[in-house]
Formats: structure tokens, sequence, C-alpha cells
């Protein structure tokens, strides 16, 4: 049985992105297998739930892309240290997934009319303010500068990604608001393996 | 300081319940606080992320439900043994909240006209169907009768909710067609501390 992971995923960051961060920082070898939506009908119904990303090794599966990371963060120290900043990373993480959530009726990769965009806008990143507002927060009042605890975790990747998101989505005047987050952004930029990895990564819009 | 927890929610089963069966399983007194909607209006700003459930104690809260699960099913043995198995269980706790997704244009709760329901019916319970029919080979693969593992863990009680949830929402016929979700469904309502809550339980459609 093949001992190397995989990762299948489209041809896009989206929620492939952290996974592919965390093999990164962790130097855990990974082959990246990237889909092309002409590929995607055919391949459907032969994963586990009909969904990407999923990763494969010694003949398993696992599927979503938060239990992913978790999993993996666990293979290279990006768990956070106590009960309980692993339970503030994982409710950060299912806040972020509630940030692109919200996000997606302005998202120009799902929503093709510039003018509905436009007219939803307002609302839409009025909302997601307010939950980049409670991110900042929570930053602003750890010292360490990462999101819990004293150490990078996989929450930090994850809400790189998610950055990353909202900068392609809003622009970069919303990351310039939040001092804390563009501080972590660099900070996250600037680590060696995954500087390299930013350096030669495909370039997709999302 | 309060060292007992307090579960802020609304008035339904929902995202708040399979709180409740943790505490209930691991005999963990709470308060369970029930919100109503005329009063969610002046309560929201002050929530840790404008949502609900959230649980407080010890002065500290913590938000969204699966990170609130993980987080008490660590304080009474509700957690799966290994690492590949808590995988799983993070990734079926996904698949389960994209079950509730899907379904969330027919359930009546959220969308009121019922010809609209009718309507959308079989193409969302189609895809709903697929998402159950894997959890249910997944459950016929483990001779346990659990969802992951050797024991029960939060992913059993979990399901449990999604299991009344879809059973609300699509009827009594879709959990007969699962053998081993049905079977599963009986073994957690028979455990005792579980059945003397259930026989309690405040009455709400969802």
């Amino acid at each position: 049985m093949d001992k190397k992971y995989k990762l299948i995923y489209f041809n896009v960051k989206g929620k492939g992105e952290v996974i592919r961060l965390i093999f990164t920082y962790g130097k855990i070898p990974y082959e990246d297998v990237r889909i092309e939506s002409s590929q995607w009908p055919a391949l459907k119904p032969n994963t586990p739930f009909g969904q990407l990303p999923y990763i494969e090794f010694d003949g398993k599966t696992l599927a979503q892309s938060n239990a992913i990371a978790r999993y993996l963060a666990k293979q290279c120290d990006l768990t956070p240290t106590t009960d309980w900043e692993q339970a503030q990373a994982d409710e950060l993480s299912d806040v972020v997934q509630d940030i692109k959530t919200i996000a997606r009726p302005v998202n120009p990769v799902y929503e093709k009319d510039e003018a509905k965009r436009k007219s939803l806008l307002p609302d839409v990143l009025a909302a997601v303010t307010q939950l980049l507002d409670k991110v900042e927060a929570r930053l602003a009042a750890n010292t360490s500068g990462w999101l819990v605890g004293n150490k990078i975790s996989w929450i930090d990747l994850l809400f790189f990604t998610t950055t990353e998101y909202y900068v392609t989505v809003f622009g970069k005047e919303v990351l310039a608001k939040y001092e804390h987050q563009h501080k972590l952004y660099t900070r996250i930029k600037q680590i060696p393996q995954i500087a390299a990895y930013l350096e030669k990564r495909i370039d997709t819009v999302i």
C-alpha cells in the first residue's frame, strides 16, 4: 500500500489550500492531485462523500477539509497544546467557514453577475466585518501573536487561507484595517518552507 | 467564578441538542438556558460571534456546536480512541453539517411555503440519501455498531440528533430504510440517562 499522502482537490486554493500549507509546514511529502472541472463528474461517485478535497494514504481516505487539517496537524506539531486551546481553534475553524459561507454570494467564482455582486456587497461585507472584528479582538488579546496559545497551530494556517480569500473577494483595504491579522499573515508568509511554497505555487484566483 | 456549565441556545433541538445529549450522557450538571426569538436581538451583540449556541463556564465562553461537542467529549470519555478514529468522527461531523445544509430548503421551520417545499423535496431527498447511504455503509462495516471505533463517542450522539432531524423533515420511512442507523438510534435511546432525558425533554418540532 502507498504510504505517501495524496491530496485530491480542484485546481484552486479553496478548502484544499490549508491542507497544502500543513503538508508544507510539516515538510510532509505529498502528491498534489489537481482535478479539472471536466474530470469531476466521472470522479465524483468514487470519492468518499461525493466531494473534494479528500486525502488518500495507506489505502485509507479522509474527507472534509477541517477533519483533514486537524488530523494532519497531529502529525507535525500543529495541534494546539491544551484541550481549551484546541477548542478555541475548533471554534475559529467554524467561524472561518461561516465567513466563507457569508461571502459566497459575492465571490466572483460562484456569482458571475457583477451588478448582482455589487448590489450585495455592502451587506455581505458588513456581516463579514463583524466576524473579522471578533477575530481581531481575539488576536489582539493573545500576546503570542498566534490565534490560540503560545505557538503556531493549524488554525493559523487556516486563517492565512481565509485572509487570502477575503483579500481576493473584498480587496486589500480590508486586511489593512486589521493590524494583528496583517501581522499574522506576514509572519506565516515568512516561514521559510511556506515562503518557498508560495514562491512557486500554481496561480489561481481563489 | 461560576464553575457550572451554562448552555445558551434557542428553544429548539437544532445545533444545541448534541450538547445537551453530551452533558446528559456524561452526567455533567448544566443550566439549559433557552432563548426566545423575541430576546435574541438584544442578546446577539453580547454573544462570542453573534450566534447561538455557545457555552459559558469559569468566566469563559465557547461557540460553534461541533467545537463545543468535541471539547465536552473530552470531559466525559466521548472522544474516539485513536487519532484516526478522531479524524473519522470529525469527517462525519462535517458530513452531518452538509446533510443539514442540503435539507434546509425543505425544513418547515425555515421554508414556510409548503408548495415550494414539495417541489424541492425530490432533489433534496436524493442528495441527502446519497450521504446517508455512505454513512450506512460505514456503520455496516464497523462490527461494534458505533460510527467509529469500538465505543460510543460524540459523533454517535451528533448522528442521533441528525437522525431525529431527518425523520422530522423527510419522515420515518427514510430511517426505516437504514437498518444500521435504526439500530444505532435505538441503542442510544436506551442508554439509561439518555432515556430519562428524552422522557422529560421539552417538546419542539426541530
